[in-house]
């Protein structure tokens, strides 16, 4: 990193959108001497963050995700809020150009001078690279974003990493699709906080109100996650900025409950510490990656583990041994 | 575990599915003293595993995957063959009731002698426990079954894991759903080998050809995971046995080919490897959270990381150091 620290800190309190993706890059390298870098900037940066409103936004490819996020975000721009963008991509490599790479995307809400649009770090199907969302949100927290939107494709687990480090969850939702998604409503049902049903216009109107029966049959039967919340279903049309009043004032009215149930500072602090988990995860593999005294060994146990000498589970039990047992 | 290593195995050997279903609940715990007992299992079974057919299949919740495996594994067995059924359900626990834990499900196969069918042990959405779906198809494969049928509901990353541990991957689809599912289908589509339309009859056999048209084109961007093999979309309904057979020889096919050009062992023994990287993450975590003199450090880091006292990151490599570092 050709910055230091103090360039980026700098950078990144005034405002300068450039330096800020160079932060947002050193966090999301795993190469050892970034992440010490990283960490003395996350330190120093830390006293600045938490202020935001980090809202996390899931729904089907197609749901209108994009457009939703570029209206939505320029509506908080309008009173006077800087928007910050952020996508957790879980597609792999041949999927990203499809989903995520059309270069029009949010246009209109790029060009406003507060807001900051992050696209995800290129990666494998789900992993790889190390998710480094809550660390790029600590940044835009820190240069004064007040509403961070993330992004995710409605596929299982980015919802789960989404909802670990987010306050207020969103679920984008088009008419029909019939029962074949069931099974992945159920598990996002369980996350969400806020729905809006999208796309809706005069020929669809009834369609949508069947729709929000469904679902609000459906939430029935979902213990919500926050006491005295009732998971409202919105309708609207994102494109013609219908409904996204609405879901500004209830994702408001959403975070005011939480602040004064104290629910609001509980959840972060189990957040923290499921990111402390995490991080500790990483740190040791990372740490017993680097260690080339390990090498050898290592790979000696995964031949032997490909050549079938025994299984892989034990090849691997008998490495882990060594690099603990090693002075 | 009341049994001894011994027993299980003569038990395995003798196709005793009491002991097999003992056999796996060992390799699925996590506990130290079963770990021990299950890597000296395996260790013991290795020689007699490996001769099956491992078949993924994958689909949305309602593509039939439970009446397909229920005919096709009778139809296995049918030709001589012994059939094990096992599933990985990524959905959490209250998704399971209504997704995997219809008791009617595969009813017909379960009477067979020569079928055995273990549900997935119970797990966190994605994850919690040890995923030991390789292992517990090592024991069916000791225990003689010819065909290891591996069920995943579409979401994502368990498709991942089944395509990880198998030998062909397979996709069953159901007419419609519309272009919502384009993106989980793309996911789907780089790593399946044979596709089948299910539930196709009269009324839609003109909608089933324009999907399976459709199918193909989207198949004509994924290069192939097999070189010479264009994957097959079939036609047919799993409730009236139609198409298995074709499914069947389908297989077959893909399998002779990959054994004709050495994909088939150089396949297994990258599985083989990528389940050694698996492992030696699973056994230096599970070695640091039993390491009793290290709780309080940890518990330590953990409150300081939901106090923000440090960032999350900071405060887990400072414990990773301190459990490398000691004695």
């Amino acid at each position: 990193m050709k910055f230091s620290t103090e360039e980026l800190i700098e950078g990144i309190q005034s405002g300068n959108k450039r330096l800020i993706g160079k932060a947002i890059t050193l966090v999301e390298s795993t190469k050892p001497e970034h992440r010490i870098q990283a960490e003395e900037l996350l330190k120093k940066i830390l006293p600045f963050t938490g202020k935001s409103i980090r809202i996390g936004i899931t729904g089907v490819p197609g749901a209108g995700k994009s457009t939703f996020i570029e209206n939505f975000g320029r509506l908080a721009i309008s009173k006077g809020k800087k928007v910050a963008v952020l996508a957790i991509d879980p597609s792999s490599a041949i999927n990203k150009g499809s989903i995520l790479g059309d270069k029009t995307r949010m246009e209109e809400l790029a060009k406003e001078e507060n807001a900051f649009i992050r696209p995800s770090p290129s990666s494998g199907f789900l992993g790889g690279v190390a998710n480094t969302t809550f660390e790029t949100m600590m940044i835009c927290e820190a240069a004064g974003y007040d509403y961070i939107l993330i992004e995710t494709v409605g596929v299982g687990q980015s919802e789960v990493l989404v909802s670990d480090i987010t306050d207020v969850f969103l679920f984008l939702k088009i008419i029909g699709g019939g029962d074949e998604l069931q099974g992945i409503k159920r598990g996002i049902m369980e996350m969400v906080d806020v729905v809006f049903i999208n796309k809706v216009d005069k020929d669809n109107l009834q369609k949508a109100k069947n729709t929000r029966l469904e679902l609000k049959r459906a939430l029935d039967f979902i213990p919500s996650k926050e006491k005295d919340w009732k998971v409202p279903v919105l309708l609207g049309s994102a494109l013609y900025n219908e409904g996204l009043e609405e879901i500004y004032n209830k994702i408001d009215e959403f975070i005011s409950l939480k602040k004064k149930t104290e629910r609001f500072d509980l959840v972060r602090k189990q957040q923290s510490e499921k990111r402390f988990e995490y991080w500790v995860q990483e740190y040791i593999l990372s740490m017993m990656k680097r260690d080339e005294s390990l090498e050898e060994a290592y790979l000696q146990h995964k031949k032997n583990a490909s050549a079938l000498v025994s299984n892989p589970s034990t090849e691997a039990k008998l490495f882990v041994e060594k690099f603990l047992n090693k002075d």
